[in-house]
């Protein structure tokens, strides 16, 4: 049998971006019609069908369910994982986890890979550079071939599929109300740039609060990071620059630095600075002061988009269900980081 | 095509443990007769092979590897995860991660569910279930077959196999040895039960340095956890009743749990407390005061791990050369939880 071809090998035979390939054979206006035709004869020539074991996949179930995470670094992704392993197993499946490393290219090859016959269905979260390009081929391609498809935290409305977020906006709004409730008008956020969407509901909930309750919040005490990877010299520098009376982060890696920053410039927390962060994870729990947190329910998520995806693997109706988004509840875990 | 029949389908359809059908395959003296003929007959009426893909495995490569570690709570394994991804994808290789969660079971299901085609070769760090039952019949099948397999951290000496592990009674010993040597007398130890190979190490290097340096070591001040799990109660009673004045910890997440009990009773780390624990993770860098860490280099075990691996894969001679074990040094980060 001839070996099949995927977007990787086109694009690399080719010498171009497979972000183009898969534009090409989609016939996107974006893409050059010299390249279009070079890269459609291309397909053609060696037969390239997208995904094309799925069909036989519907008789033959693996048993396995693919999970792609944007990174394992931070600890709600982990959780996440733990969340889909107690439910896939309980109802024995196995679970295949890989990593885009917040790549459009990496997340595009391990679909391709994952969805040659390895597993009955996804779960997944985009990577970050996947939300920049605002490029899904990938994701209709599997859902076209009848691949089931979970979204969870980082989804888009693209894609018609089955997803599970959290509501980024209400934890912001509430994690704002509560420090304005207390007499804090300095409050500083330190966020994603908009292109992740859990940065530009977070930062709507932040503002949101602010007018709610009359007070006008300070643009200038806004940092928007350009991705969730620490960087400590932007936010201490920020932090150093800034007048501000608390701190509401993204994340809780974030948040735990952000507490050392302060406190290095001889700040008291929580009596000058009262912090807050996303996750809920570890560092939160053994930070010193222990960290009030946003907690995002990771493995309830995990377990939420697990049963979501067997009920549509396993279903045998002809007529398929309307697909789900379900919104989970953030949860502010009050700690010593705030005045409770 | 008949479906392939795996060890779990037979365990299942016998009802006895993955374990007993292992063993009953391999003729263990450990196994009644009765179910020995039982389960060997089941195998040959379904004509079980085990990992019977394997021969055309060696003609088709899949350019995937596939990893499995015990769990993703602790930070260490995240780490050699992005190590095995780096220079796996340097080399054109995508990366597979299955979890076995301490479990025995579950690392046989995720290797008998990859070995099937889907991968070139293993990089796996032993479930603590595993370590202690002692069975490795699964990676012995594995490697008979000839697909390759590298072990890392936790290893054993019953499979011929390149392997990747830190010195770590290296590491245990000199942390011990820096403590004694700045007067601490009654340093107490929180590690894990001997059966996993990380505790014995750590335990060893921790008695060998009092012994080079001539100082008697506190039986009474030595905690062994059950597992690597935390579990807050029988830290916090364990040094609730001990009188320390230092404490080395297996990993991370208990040192800064320790550090945390340690002040709640009054004392000052690190003039009355020192602490010194494993991993070296955002933990470690983020705690207040932020830790000492013996960091296990989980990055650069990943990297030769996956480096290992790939040049077994792709070696065409017929002569296959001898098994390596490469032992990489730890390292002690000096930060504020001790003396500097």
């Amino acid at each position: 049998m001839k070996r099949k071809i995927t977007l990787k090998h086109i694009a690399k035979e080719l010498e171009v971006s497979i972000s183009t390939v898969s534009k090409a054979l989609k016939n996107s206006e974006e893409i050059s019609r010299d390249t279009k035709e070079k890269i459609q004869a291309f397909a053609k020539l060696y037969n390239y069908r997208p995904n094309n074991i799925a069909v036989s996949l519907k008789n033959k179930r693996t048993k396995n369910i693919g999970v792609i995470i944007p990174d394992i670094v931070h600890h709600f992704f982990t959780t996440v994982i733990s969340g889909v392993e107690k439910e896939a197993n309980s109802k024995g499946y196995n679970v295949i986890v890989c990593l885009s490393d917040e790549s459009f290219d990496k997340e595009v090859i391990n679909m391709e890979m994952l969805a040659n016959g390895s597993i009955d269905g996804f779960i997944m979260s985009l990577s970050s550079e996947t939300q920049q390009k605002k490029d899904y081929n990938h994701l209709k391609e599997v859902t076209d071939q009848g691949i089931p498809l979970v979204l969870f935290d980082r989804v888009t409305q693209s894609v018609d599929c089955d997803k599970v977020i959290i509501d980024d906006q209400l934890g912001a709004y509430e994690a704002t109300k509560k420090l304005l409730n207390q007499g804090k008008r300095k409050i500083a956020l330190i966020t994603v740039d908009d292109y992740l969407s859990v940065g530009t509901e977070r930062t709507k909930g932040f503002i949101r609060a602010h007018k709610d309750l009359g007070i006008p919040y300070l643009e200038k005490n806004i940092l928007k990071m350009p991705t969730m990877e620490m960087e400590e010299g932007i936010i201490r520098e920020f932090l150093t620059k800034a007048d501000y009376d608390a701190i509401i982060c993204v994340n809780e890696i974030f948040a735990v630095f952000g507490m050392k920053v302060a406190k290095e410039t001889g700040k008291k927390i929580p009596q000058d600075v009262s912090v807050i962060g996303f996750t809920d994870g570890l560092l939160s729990k053994y930070a010193n002061p222990s960290l009030t947190a946003i907690a995002q329910h990771g493995e309830l998520m995990g377990e939420t988009a697990a049963r979501m995806l067997i009920k549509r693997i396993e279903d045998e109706s002809d007529d398929e269900f309307p697909f789900q988004t379900k919104i989970l509840q953030p949860t502010l875990i009050e700690r010593d980081s705030t005045i409770n």
